[in-house]
């Protein structure tokens, strides 16, 4: 079985490129992977029938880029699709990628894409063929192209959840992007104090909080840099939220609880 | 078996007060609570012996106050305390506590406690007896009294750690205060923009972040208030770190991951 008549080609298999390579070949896709690594222990456990090299990326019927953001908009600009080719990313910001994705030469399609699994680990040492089980998969396209891509998306178990470009960087910046920023500065701050008694207390509470703490500079570069208006526009409004004296904080106690109600 | 020949009382049997006096309970000690509420549930349960008005307190050996910060130091300054007792708390703010311990009536012991335990949850019917194990437990004082109180925190299965009351606030105000503070604010932004996408496009990333988002405002409030001038300085410098331009984050992440590292 193949996808629109052709293999699947996943540019990039680390975390998430091996995870859904992974997933995409038990469910009966011929996937190929492509990556800078030896994917050998990937064709040993049949998570790709075989690791081809960029160049043969153009005979793939789909094209899935799992690279870090600024890598997806290069690929995109640079590299030589084909008429027919359908292409999609995992990308954590949408906005770049589908104005990369605009110059696209005629007859080649694309879904912009971002599945909401994953975690502070990289590589595809952490990969799992269930990563995205019951998670989000935001996709940003229409007609058939989507069709398919989300056909694809439920392959692997994932939701997908169509939005537009603009409204999925406005909302990632307060999801995924600040709390991200976030974790790493109040970690950067501990860890330069340098107190000793910094891991000692730390309750569940805070371990969670910072739990992102651990993430990869690579990864995240890019998506903080092409998403930098809306997370500004985030962080102004959170910090001035937080700004305000203990006893005016109620509302956002509330406000906040009305979100953590729903999230149960 | 008693502690240091009398009951302990619990005053305030929410999560951390009702937890705690069901480990000391199951470990032999004669626990009295003490709360607005009636205690029924926790007679029935074993978890206390029986439950007291506040006027019985002062017939404690030791007495452990389990109310928000706010709560604890008007206890401390208004109560009849009498010689020759032995009372800690579990607020989580130690420098206001420390000072309205230090007008105790002669005679009246005071250790500060603070367990690294604890949940979004609140309320007795969160309560469990294991809450505390292998949770770290700081306490602020010394002597016998310190000694005696540790000796309660390790029947729990707690971890003492031993510290100043300013450094307690100023290390806590990175690894508690600040996450609740980011946290809720990050969710009250997220529910005041009412945007539907808002739950559907969140990873777990960003869930473990926001977990906090659930906590009571009356909990909050008082540790809130109580070391603002520390988490003030905190929000300071974590805003600063997180308002760098992508490029130069790189720093962010490698103190954050050395950290991360240390923590897992």
């Amino acid at each position: 079985m193949t996808a629109g008549g052709g293999p699947i080609a996943v540019f990039g298999c680390g975390l998430v490129g091996a995870s859904a390579a992974a997933g995409w070949s038990a469910s009966g896709h011929e996937v190929w992977g492509s990556d800078r690594r030896d994917l050998g222990p990937l064709v040993a456990r049949g998570w790709i029938a075989r690791q081809v090299p960029v160049e043969a990326l153009e005979e793939a019927a789909v094209v899935v880029l799992a690279l870090p953001v600024g890598g997806i908009v290069a690929a995109l600009r640079r590299l030589p699709w084909r008429a027919g080719q359908l292409l999609t990313d995992v990308g954590s910001v949408k906005g770049a990628v589908m104005t990369a994705a605009a110059a696209l030469p005629d007859g080649v399609s694309f879904v912009g894409g971002h599945p909401f699994a994953g975690s502070e680990a990289s590589g595809y040492e952490a990969a799992r063929p269930d990563l995205f089980a019951g998670a989000s998969w935001a996709l940003v396209g229409d007609g058939d192209p989507l069709a398919r891509v989300a056909s694809l998306v439920r392959n692997l178990g994932a939701l997908p959840v169509t939005c537009g470009a603009a409204e999925h960087d406005r909302v990632v910046a307060l999801t995924s992007h600040l709390p991200q920023l976030l974790a790493t500065a109040v970690a950067a701050e501990l860890e330069n104090r340098a107190d000793p008694l910094a891991t000692a207390l730390l309750g569940p509470a805070g371990r969670d909080f910072l739990r992102l703490a651990g993430s990869s500079f690579t990864v995240w570069r890019d998506i903080l840099d092409q998403n930098r208006p809306e997370l500004e526009r985030a962080l102004a409004a959170v910090t001035a939220r937080a700004s305000q004296p203990a006893g005016a904080l109620e509302g956002e106690f509330e406000l906040a609880r009305a979100l953590a109600a729903r999230l149960r």
